[in-house]
């Protein structure tokens, strides 16, 4: 089953590990779009960035630590995202819950492009903010010709 | 004048400020590209990560000093790339691009998107990784539907 919103499909259960800038924006989001969402984080301060929108549940853990998303019920989940700030961290979490808890979907966010083949080679999927983010800026910088300077 | 290449059109003189994942990526694929490309970082081991095809110039500096543009002819750039890992330090920059040394496109990559309205304010056109990754993650998650589990 999943969350129906403005004709989009979303998971019914998601966990996002690591609530920063972005897993408390994904965290947010989802919670908004009718999803059920379970956010954790080593640092509860880190809480405070959820929009006040977030409905979900909020775990003070290291996710790292297999008792962590067992107490996330990680086994329900459709879902899991692993966004910490810690390319190793994001795939630690990401190959357990991916071999012991079974979620049919793990996702990874990973900042080094040269490690998204090792995540591949787990079943895991991937997202690099640093291509993603690399691609927006070469795009921007063909855009406008006009106002193009001679060297 | 720009750079051509297959059909597309780069400018001929770029400042990319930041040679981490983002800034050494970005100053590879210009040059290959074909535009002239100045890199500065601090920190010179930093260089390391650009790959062998970049051709350009490395100025080990604090782009913060007005001095460091200077020298990196900011004056003649068609383009500045303010992408270190601060978020200041890029708004900095990027304002003394813009102001004093007139580049016409001046771009920043801002970690905090409640930030953009304050660059867009200065002129400074802004990519913010974490929206951007946001945006895929969540576009992912809608994408299959079929191996979806109930809650």
């Amino acid at each position: 089953m999943a969350a129906k919103q403005s004709g989009k499909i979303w998971p019914q259960y998601v966990v996002v590990v690591g609530c920063g800038r972005l897993g408390s924006l994904l965290a947010g989001l989802l919670s908004q779009a009718g999803s059920s969402v379970v956010v954790i984080d080593r640092n509860e301060a880190a809480f405070e960035l959820l929009s006040p929108e977030f409905s979900g549940f909020r775990i003070t853990g290291d996710a790292v630590e297999m008792e962590v998303l067992k107490v996330a019920k990680a086994h329900k989940a459709g879902c899991l995202l692993a966004v910490t700030e810690d390319d190793n961290v994001n795939l630690m979490v990401a190959q357990v819950a991916h071999e012991v808890f079974k979620v049919p979907r793990v996702m990874a966010r990973v900042f080094d492009p040269r490690r998204e083949q090792v995540y591949r080679e787990f079943g895991i999927e991937t997202i690099s903010p640093t291509k993603l983010t690399a691609n927006a800026f070469l795009a921007a910088v063909q855009e406008r010709r006009e106002d193009e300077r001679c060297a």
